[in-house]
């Protein structure tokens, strides 16, 4: 099964590819960011994040897609910004067929680490000792991303747990 | 000049078409809803307007995309909610290559009918006065998306006052 992981956000989302294998091996794929200037005019920025996502499900013809569940703070301002990525990332993954699950990040960050707030050098840290891949070779904002693909892995796979929300 | 107004929701998408002369004369070419169950999940009103958007503009060629402005309130949840729909719709338009606008409702409600607090009833009566169109063919949920042409085309062609904020 491929996993395709994204944490979004209109300037620099984070994405993780992760091969899991009905053993229950995990490996790493690919993983890195889609980064948008802070000049570029929202319009842009989210043609941007949606040709991004085309692409890798064209690439890597992933199984499903897993986001981070949007953390609801208390600006509206801020949360229509946050919407509008996950809007165009959605749309992408739903336009090319590909089912989308959401977990909160603690859930992700408890799955990959053991603990629900740990530092995004934390999961790369474990991540890199889980999959066997050198941390320089993690982005450090692709670690949630990540994160949210092993955790959806290893609840389908390894401990037959409850998927999280499918979007 | 083509312009195509979209008033942005999950649910209910109001959209409308108009043709505005150089000579100052204006006329509806189409008008109508991409509307969403509230029983389906929110990847497939993403996809729904992404392509119901897509399909607009290949039917119709606009110069131009209009949005409402998002009113911002205070729930942060509905607020990443109507973010989505419109990040979907920005998507669709950027994808297109069509340069989108976007105004505050008041703004486009006051340049169709003369007052910002202008219901949609109202709307649809000044618009069918105004393009000599039957009442009945205009649905009341895409007046906000003509209102919003209709003041674009007005401030480009008519006035030549600023156009909105460019997306």
């Amino acid at each position: 099964m491929i996993v395709l992981g994204i944490d979004p956000a209109i300037r620099t989302t984070g994405y993780g590819v992760i091969k899991a294998e009905t053993g229950g091996r995990f490996s790493v794929i690919d993983c890195g960011v889609i980064a948008n200037s802070p000049r570029l005019p929202h319009s842009q920025c989210v043609r941007r994040l949606y040709s991004g996502v085309c692409e890798l499900v064209e690439t890597f013809h992933p199984d499903c897609a897993v986001l981070e569940e949007p953390f609801v703070g208390k600006n509206a301002g801020t949360a229509i910004i946050l919407g509008m990525a996950r809007g165009a990332i959605l749309a992408a993954l739903s336009v090319n067929g590909i089912q989308s699950f959401a977990y909160a990040p603690t859930v992700a960050k408890r799955a990959a680490t053991g603990r629900g707030g740990a530092s995004k050098e934390q999961i790369a840290i474990m991540i890199a000792a889980e999959l066997g891949i050198k941390i320089e070779d993690i982005p450090l904002d692709s670690t949630d991303a990540l994160a949210l693909a092993m955790c959806h892995a290893a609840r389908v796979l390894r401990s037959g747990g409850t998927p999280g929300r499918e979007l």
